[in-house]
């Protein structure tokens, strides 16, 4: 992990969520394909929010290009691997992330945009652990995410830190906190932002 | 307008409209900004509600870019025309759409791929309305945006084509219909899609 990325997250990603991950990559290219669209409408949602802030507005709107971007490509390996749509649950981390988010502003929109970079710090941490672990065609486009998700966790944070919160580095640690837990403790479902398998079997793979 | 927009809408703008537009096209401005983010939006609303359809998603995660794009150069425009943000209350363009679509699937899916193509069919002929009348650089890019819009509107109607519905023109007529009353009835409001404008004078502008 870069410097920027280790010092956001509180905790690495346990080996037994990249075990589970590498070996059951196919299944997971249809939670991948969600999270993108969900990184899209995650970025559109703060721009309806504060439609006032110009800098965010462009920011935001080209990182929802971006991600939509890798929408499609998902969708493109998909239908190239004739990697099946499956409807699944969805996980309990964004749902996880969104309860400790403060409900009025000015915090929220700290929460939010911190958040982001939580989700995207973690997302580059993780296809940077899968990367080497796939066939080349699938593990060469993981690596070039992560360069992108890397750039976005940046945009994430300095938005934050152009909110001009005081103590936004205390906010971070605390939502940090929850992110680690989420992405980290047993989960009886495997996602992209999951935590390790737990010892039951996953009712909906 | 060509042949296919003609042939879609079932009413023309009214020249009060125009006239009103091209005289308030810097305020307008704010709206036109608001309208590329919905147009987003709702392309990945769809997206999100059929994501087993991979042509769908496809076909609107790269016109939502589109969009994206297009909301990133109203902002430019307003920066450099020095527009202020302005909050509006939405106007009741897109509510009153809303409530002719059916509820159910699968009628749902066509009704909101046929009004896509609506909404997109009003845009085009707007902007080429206002192109002539405005300031070249205002004129040239809306003259831009109508050639997107007319891209756009084939493109939502396709999508309705290969739903396979039966009897979508017909459905189409009457979406039509409630469309074209929205953009042609005397308006409180001045807004993109509005009516002409009502006597009473626009309490929010």
């Amino acid at each position: 992990m870069e410097e920027g990325i280790n010092g956001i997250l509180l905790a690495p990603t346990p080996d037994a969520w990249v075990e589970a991950a590498a070996a059951r990559w196919r299944e997971l290219l249809n939670d991948h394909a969600q999270c993108e669209k969900k990184a899209a409408s995650t970025a559109l949602a703060l721009m309806f929010t504060y439609p006032e802030d110009r800098r965010l507005g462009t920011a935001l709107s080209r990182l929802a290009r971006e991600e939509l971007r890798h929408f499609e490509q998902v969708q493109k390996l998909m239908a190239a691997l004739e990697v099946p749509f499956e409807r699944q649950r969805p996980g309990r981390y964004a749902s996880g992330l969104r309860a400790a988010l403060r409900t009025a502003d000015p915090g929220r929109k700290l929460d939010l945009l911190l958040t982001g970079a939580l989700i995207e710090a973690r997302s580059c941490e993780r296809f940077r652990l899968l990367a080497p672990r796939l066939p080349a065609e699938v593990g060469g486009f993981y690596a070039q995410l992560a360069h992108s998700e890397a750039r976005h966790y940046e945009q994430y944070l300095d938005l934050a830190q152009k909110t001009a919160a005081p103590k936004w580095r205390e906010r971070l640690r605390v939502l940090a906190g929850h992110e680690a837990r989420l992405a980290t403790a047993p989960d009886g479902q495997l996602r992209f932002h999951s935590g390790p398998p737990a010892h039951l079997p996953d009712p909906v793979q």
